[in-house]
């Protein structure tokens, strides 16, 4: 088992791959962070300490929670593809530098979709960044479907 | 690490799972565009260029958006679980046969799920496609459990 | 192949991968369970026999269906990492009884987050249960990206 793991490709996929899911971790405690700021919870046992009037106002959305849970989603949307696949693409023993460069795209790409997306940078930055990584992705995949086919 | 991408089934769940992944970002494109045409935005910054007034009423859901996200969120909820159970599944060795059928069956469930879903077919193909690919996972799981099992 | 499910911290990982991926899919079953019995639906073509007006009320949202569908949610940003995190960690070679230290408190957490997230137990018990899981998360990353580091 340990041969894997002494493969180069895919101790760079390993980096990479902890790297942009510890990133896609970290919004829930951003997702967290706002709701307690912002005073907005989803949950009833949440404010159970607070008056009824309270209450009311606390379980309302706030556009800042809102942005921080979509952020998370669209990451959800494309971390995970993105690990998947280039875990299969890790498998098909590309360069090492081709795959260091699909995976430094990528994840430079989550990392600047989220700053764009999280501190409102106009568009088409954000808009961007989510396409260029999407590409990455298919660019994999591409690869992989080339390499290994057996319908 | 070559010898993985040797073994048959590991490449006939590469290809499917392949498959089944880039259908679900396909999912992300097409919500996209649905944007666009009905002018449904979820951001301000996606309408930074408009009226006030007209802000208004491009940052309100739209049923067509709305289902086409819905559609995504099944994908995300049934594919990555198929995938990651699958993978698992592949290296518990079953017969080639075997395998082929619970891939070739899941691609087949999702793609019909996804027509079905998004052009409004009556129920209950929607249902259907979608307890089918369910039972495929549950059975690839079963296998997968009942081979391999240390708590 | 077989090698991979021939280590006991890989069979350890592929056990408790399945029992957590499994009670993440059953959430979709309880979903449907209580879209059913509360009368609630997110799409018009699943009470297309119903009138006019049974309709309206039908399409509404219902708490419990809400709830179980923010759980269901909350699994996949929890799970899903978990699970790749945990794929990774395994390869790296862990010793088993740290790996299974690992595996069965993340799926206690993960369990009691759904039993107190859907039967509503007061608070702490459903925050608790979320951060101690991510936390479990957080070590093996740690532990990936502290053996195996390619940038």
């Amino acid at each position: 088992m340990a041969n894997l793991m002494e493969d180069e490709v895919f101790m760079a996929f390993t980096t990479y791959a902890a790297i942009v899911i510890l990133k896609m971790m970290l919004m829930a405690p951003l997702t967290a962070y706002y709701r307690i700021t912002r005073g907005s919870y989803a949950n009833e046992e949440d404010v159970s300490r607070k008056s009824a009037e309270e209450k009311k106002k606390l379980l309302k959305a706030h556009p800042d929670v809102e942005r921080a849970r979509r952020c998370h989603q669209n990451d959800l949307e494309n971390v995970i593809p993105f690990m998947l696949i280039g875990l299969l693409y890790a498998l098909t023993g590309p360069e090492l530098s081709a795959a260091l460069l699909h995976f430094r795209l990528f994840a430079g790409c989550r990392i600047f979709h989220t700053i764009s997306y999280i501190t409102v940078l106009p568009q088409p930055s954000r808009g961007l960044s989510w396409i260029l990584g999407m590409l990455v992705t298919f660019s994999m995949a591409y690869r992989v479907l080339s390499t290994v086919l057996l319908l």
